[in-house]
């Protein structure tokens, strides 16, 4: 494996650039950082592009030996510690980051599954949440709205945990193209002339939809919705984070759909 | 109003040193900004030190205009707005910041209503909105074990949106206290040896406990527990993140509690 000790050397110029790679057009390489983020990749039988270990600790860690294993040797590079750090997002990092291309964000087929639209969801944690959500309860197809925080940036990475990987992101997409994909019922969630959760029948293919953390679902798209649904909370107190509201609609059809008896 | 024009105020100086305050033994004062979280204070009843405005803002806009005829004028004071922004731990301050003091974290009170005890949650968002997930299921009384993120600290107050206005917080409350002093069952989350949480029980006072990010809730907690519950996930998906994994209890119990008929 190639050792780097220059911060001059060429391709770790590249690796820095892409480590703090903002979401621009034509963005085509993402870098996934630490042990687990790196293993869920591999396991989801994606390609990588490069991968960069620190070259101290790859001799000191068997989870970091092991997956040097499992990468193309050419497309390794050892980097000293310094380096290596000066490529993290975090305070302590893992030792290991990988290159790789985000899969395709294009939606042409149409919505026939249960899924979601994030409406302008801003806070890269949220959007991260949300997509790790998704995931536990089964949700395979994700679409974002412009304006919600990239799912490719380190925040968003962290937060989902690897759940990018388990479903399809689709980034980009505008409210119009959304509802004309979707042929199953829109419901959205909303705080006026919407419907109690509980009282709803969800066992069946869903098109939700959870709105920007201030605003809310944007009206266009509660206009166009099949159901507004609320969720019974106490009154007087503020609204649930979008994040926990939407672990409460998803687990509650789950129920519905797993868990009530015939 | 008095106006503040120097950075080397004594009064101004106090201010700086509660704004950027950490958590610390004897910590009195803690430091409340934005307009809504000053309403949500003052709404809820509470005392005020002292009221910072900037100076500016505060002849243009009516909302913060209006909390100013709330407050004593005596312990209100104006701010140019370039110390007022120092004062602020966001890029967009709101003009307003009030010096309040936390309430009492004793806990000495039996416990016999629903409640939560948060085992080492250290990301401060993720306390933030635990609290404000528990304020909106109806759940009065948080108990935080050591280790956990200062629930008065600037991003835990920013997540809880007011949240810790409607209930009481209980501080560096130990496993064994929290125990000794729940009158009702425990339920623990767990991975293993754990009832799938549609199958339980949950119309009745429930003592919750949600762990630690990482390694979930501590070995004496479980052992103690008179339940552990799993929420049913898709297999092989990382597990949920410990707020939305809280908002599915609390929302399911609140369903069982209110919504299903008898």
């Amino acid at each position: 494996m190639r050792l780097i000790q220059s911060k001059e050397n060429p391709q770790y110029k590249q690796l820095v650039r892409i480590s703090q790679g903002k979401k621009a057009e034509g963005q085509l390489f993402v870098w996934l950082e630490g042990i687990h983020l790196s293993q869920a990749w591999l396991d989801a039988g994606y390609e990588v592009v490069l991968a960069a270990f620190d070259a101290e600790r790859l001799t000191q860690q068997h989870e970091l030996q092991q997956l040097a294993q499992r990468l193309d040797e050419r497309i390794c590079m050892s980097l000293t510690p310094s380096l290596m750090r000066a490529l993290s997002s975090v305070e302590q990092g893992q030792g290991i980051g990988l290159v790789v291309q985000a899969p395709p964000t294009i939606a042409t087929q149409a919505i026939t599954q249960s899924c979601v639209y994030l409406d302008r969801i801003q806070d890269p944690g949220n959007v991260g949440t949300l997509l790790r959500t998704m995931a536990a309860a089964g949700i395979n197809r994700a679409f974002l709205s412009p304006g919600c925080a990239w799912a490719w940036s380190q925040k968003v990475l962290r937060s989902a945990q690897g759940a990018h990987f388990a479903m399809q992101v689709h980034e980009q997409i505008e409210r119009a193209q959304f509802i004309q994909l979707a042929q199953i019922p829109i419901y959205a969630t909303a705080l006026e002339h919407a419907e109690p959760l509980y009282r709803l029948d969800l066992a069946q293919p869903i098109a939700w939809v959870f709105g920007n953390e201030g605003q809310g679902v944007h009206t266009e798209l509660l206009e166009q919705a099949q159901q507004r649904v609320f969720i019974p909370q106490v009154e007087q107190v503020e609204s649930l984070n979008v994040a926990a509201a939407a672990a409460v609609c998803l687990f509650e059809q789950r129920r519905q759909l797993h868990w009530v008896r015939v």
